[in-house]
């Protein structure tokens, strides 16, 4: 990093020290942010090309509003890195997205100046609303601000906040952060010129002082005067070539203007800062800025790992031998069914790359429809898709699936429509922390009646349960499984990967045993957690170190794999309550009304008095960190579990 | 009914029938249906004035459309008893809503005409593009048509289908049934004159033939064809004076249209079938049309219950002595405490009539906020009013909070925000059937982190449990209470009701014995459903007579009021476990992950062996009928308790 800026980041340690500079020292504040962001996410990964697009808007925003008594949203929030770095969080980004470190989002329990939860899509409209409307009801003079990208805009709550800004007393800004949309050079004179006169603060002075004196003297109505904006909002749209859905809304729009400019930013900022009313201010912005690659391969560059500062040579890892990842398993697999099956279509909400729904894309792009963020629109039309014949994999991650639950419920389940829910994701995650563990998941979608509720122990399971979903399965069906790898790796001398087993159903609702026993305990689980499981019961064979240095062990402990959450393989329960004292149950999921609360419940009807101890996640928000240090924390990696089992 | 109207109605037994009249007939038609609803409706209650509106609309569509062969989707579908009617249900219309009876809506277990389950709001779009795209993929011919009202609208779902609408080939149309908008009389010759443009057949054929001989000629890329219409959408729009978001989102608008004019309405209709690309057709209705009463109070005529059919007049049931509705308590005892604390805020999406928050709007209309069917903006905007400092109840009904269980996670629980949820609605809801009842709320919420779930007796209990939520609580809180009548009646000699108890707190997490033990067995219950739990106590005491004619009863049941589910009285569970060896828990929701599974959960941490029996709703989806009826028939009726209680 070059001296200079490095000067410049060491003097900011606040917004109010930003806001001592001069305006003209803000491209340099910008470039220095953009170093840092540069220099710490090449060693410590982290999401890289929307940060250095938001830069100069971040910049602007702190500069002309007093941070942190005016409230700045973010929605996602993955692109405020700038945001942190001039919020006393410079020292630290080092532990980015690390156990005890930063998170990779803005959330409120790290800095006053992070205002509410942010990770899901969409919500930042409605979040700000609520906050600028109690401003107004208290009388208080603080602004609020959400900033939202072109991407979370699609999403339906975040029209429902849209449509809902002009019903209630309010002074919000939306910042759209608008990164798709290049801006056509043919028309780019006129938007300068529809965005000066809009944005100039006489204009929108004289026209409120105006309204103000003709409702004073009863000449204008509430009605009239709406038409009246409506009238204005048609000039400028047929000016601009370009329905305005924002004005549709009353909500007053500026722009498009260049988000890169952060000089002329604080300006625009400057005339609509004390406007009254709810405005928009759309920005335009470069994903990657400054960057070249990131520039030029944005989707890349989203999170790209490591890399080079300088090069930007990517550090590629080596994967050699370590088996596939769990999505990747998922994504091939699902070709090949569709080669077989011509009913066969894949529906996901903004996550083809992340859940590999890409190779279906490339394969069928007729039969792949990636629907934006917008999770309740991907179910319900797969429900429509479902009732006229075809056979739609709808992938989701579990934790945007909660986004969904009554589409499941009423526009699937209900109809008892043949839709295969894949909930890539599913348990802890690690480093994307609280708002994106898919935890909730089993006991959401248990609740359900006719759904079947699933997870595989390994790839070749996972492709056993997406063949049993094609070929057995006549309702909704629910497949769970984790983000990363699974345990199967290495191929074949024909260079095929072992996991690519035959695509054989089996039978819906079967457990299956993983390892005799003979003693009085049985371990039940579900999913990939089971391989810790395994782990556990030889770590418990060979015997455990108690705290008083006694050692304890376990011999002869069972291993059931459920497979099936919903239906329970209730003869095989029969035969493990009849054969042991002892049941361990482990899940990757919360365990209030989970797969150990399902087994309770069937335990309880067959008058089962063995003792059961349920493990997997407790009743608590979990924080960020690697899988395996938040396994420990949950108690449930193979050393937490193999004390479970000796422990009487 | 006019012998004219009825010769008409008996000689079309399904819209193939429709179909052979004259088009000049179908005005009769309508008239005859009109009648036949009045007189039905009048004596076997339902909604009303939406019915009456969309007459028209479903006699044009039936006409031109091949249906059941062309799809039509209905979006919340109690409008569609005149679809109902024309399509073989006229002889059972006498049973709505009863049980075995026809539904109140739309559903395909009913009739091949009904493509899609309705009940919840603004799923047409989605639904039916799913069915649009698969009928392209598969290469049929047939249409699909979705029926949406402008409430529905502006539900976030809808705005997802919207959005995606010209993704993805599809013919799709979509009716907007708008019966807010008066149609201004000023602009009303500019309006037909549109309508007559753009619908005409030839001018959009050319439009059509043009862009293809154009595209194949290389001379025009698929981003100037997207240019072109936004530019005659934008003249359109100039035309107009308003800004039309449909065409923003390239859906190609017609409209507004006369939605009583039934003739208009096929002309219409068969110049824009056969268009390629999705479409939208506004037409404008008018609630109760054709019943005077009904045109002018709409709301109250949305569900009017009995009335005469001739005079208009509303069949007042006497209510006199009777308990008052758990939502008028709520409505009530909400205004107390907005008296006392400033803080208090209301906010409803949609429902304020049914959760009468109407009593606050009244009062502080400043302080309450309808933000229309917006389930999710309706959580995240009480989230960010609770982040400024006020405290908000947030009433939603209980299958509807399934629209915003990710919002009540991430929004509200994950920031522990203080937002008191109100579940009206819980539990089974009778006559509306399964898309309404709200079984699935206690696992939704007892699986999240931090909250506290928790369900009164009586009146009294609510009135407690809303002072605890201010005055105990600083996190989310979450109170479920079913639809109807509590259990506290009359009032006292001031004219008070005696409802109405002192507004005073209660420790959260604590149960309360209701009636203590000296036998084996103690019943556990949740919420209003214990009012029945201690009818069946007396029950078994009485002693029951089973079917063999033997007589069973057991004397010296507790009951136990648990009040709250999260966090569980687990001082007062040990206090039962000790002493009881059997336990029946009651509850007024879905087993699975229920209240029970809850008392499970802490009854195996607390190494109960004694024998516990769990008594809710079962794992299926629950038809229609009265209260009493559905909770006999999952076993949470009196009877039923009494029953499980004596049997061993």
């Amino acid at each position: 990093m070059e001296e200079k800026y490095k000067d410049i980041l060491d003097r900011i340690d606040s917004p109010a020290d930003l806001r001592q500079l001069p305006v003209e020292q803000l491209p340099d504040v910008c470039q220095a942010l953009r170093q840092f962001i540069i220099e710490q996410v090449s060693v410590h990964p982290g999401h890289f090309a929307s940060s250095l697009g938001a830069i100069e808007i971040i910049v602007a925003l702190h500069y002309v509003y007093d941070t942190p008594d005016d409230r700045l949203v973010w929605d996602v929030g993955h692109q405020a890195y700038a945001h942190k770095i001039l919020t006393g969080r410079r020292d630290k980004f080092h532990t980015l997205r690390q156990l005890g470190g930063l998170s990779g989002f803005p959330t409120p329990k790290e800095s006053e100046y992070d205002t509410f939860s942010t990770g899901h899509a969409s919500n930042s409209i409605s979040a700000a609303l609520g906050m600028a409307v109690a401003n107004k009801l208290e009388g208080n003079k603080r602004k609020v601000v959400a900033v939202i990208g072109d991407a979370s805009i699609s999403g339906g709550m975040a029209f429902e906040g849209l449509n809902n800004a002009s019903s209630h007393p309010n002074d919000l800004l939306i910042v759209l952060n608008d990164n798709q949309m290049a801006i056509d050079q043919n028309v780019g004179a006129l938007y300068h010129y529809l965005t000066r006169i809009t944005t100039s603060q006489r204009y929108n002075l004289l026209r409120y002082k105006a309204y103000n004196a003709l409702k004073r003297h009863g000449l204008i109505s509430d009605s009239l005067r709406r038409a009246l904006i409506r009238f204005t909002n048609s000039i400028k749209s047929f000016f601009s070539r370009r329905q305005n859905i924002f004005e549709g809304l009353d909500i007053r729009y500026f722009g498009p203007v260049d988000g890169h400019n952060v000089v002329s930013l604080v300006k625009t900022l400057r005339k609509i800062k004390d406007l009254e009313g709810p405005k928009m201010l759309h920005v335009c912005t470069i994903k990657g800025k400054g960057f070249q690659r990131a520039e030029e391969e944005a989707t890349i560059w989203h999170a790209p790992g490591k890399f080079d500062p300088v090069t930007g040579e990517r550090v590629k890892e080596s994967t050699e031998g370590q088996p596939a990842k769990f999505q990747d398993v998922f994504g091939k697999t699902l070709v090949e069914l569709a080669e077989k099956n011509t009913r066969i279509v894949g529906v996901t909400p903004a996550m083809p790359t992340g859940c590999s729904m890409t190779y279906l894309m490339e394969r069928f792009p007729d039969r792949t429809f990636d629907v934006g963020i917008a999770e309740e629109h991907a179910v319900t039309f797969s429900g429509g898709l479902a009732k006229e014949g075809m056979l739609p994999f709808c992938n989701i991650y579990s934790t945007f699936m909660q986004r969904a639950i009554d589409q499941v419920v009423n526009d699937v389940s209900l109809q008892h429509l043949h839709v295969v829910f894949c909930l890539d994701r599913a348990g802890i995650v690690g480093a994307d922390g609280p708002t994106h563990h898919g935890v909730l998941d089993i006991p959401y979608f248990r609740a359900i009646p006719g759904m079947t509720v699933c997870s595989p122990l390994d790839e070749h399971w996972l492709r056993k349960l997406m063949a049993t979903a094609v070929e057995v399965a006549d309702g909704p069906f629910m497949i769970r499984y984790p983000r990363g790898r699974g345990s199967i790796g290495g191929s074949d001398a024909d260079g095929n990967p072992n996991w690519k087993n035959a695509l054989e159903p089996v039978e819906i609702g079967r457990g299956y045993c993983l390892r005799e026993g003979n003693g009085d305990t049985a371990v039940l689980t579900l999913g990939p957690i089971g391989m810790e499981a395994a782990k556990a019961i030889d770590l418990a064979k060979a015997g455990l170190k108690t705290d008083d240095g006694q050692t304890l062990g376990k011999q002869g402990v069972a291993h059931y794999d459920m497979v099936f959450c919903k239906p329970l393989d209730t003869a095989l329960l029969e035969h493990i309550f009849k054969k042991y004292t002892r049941v361990v149950t482990v899940e990757d999921g919360a365990l209030a009304g989970g797969f150990g609360s399902a087994i309770l419940e069937e335990a309880n009807r067959q008058g089962y008095t063995g003792q059961i101890r349920c493990l997997g996640i407790p009743d608590e928000f979990i924080t960020q960190g690697s899988v395996s240090e938040l396994y420990r924390m949950c108690g449930i990696d193979a050393r937490s579990i193999a004390r479970a089992i000796v422990k009487e």
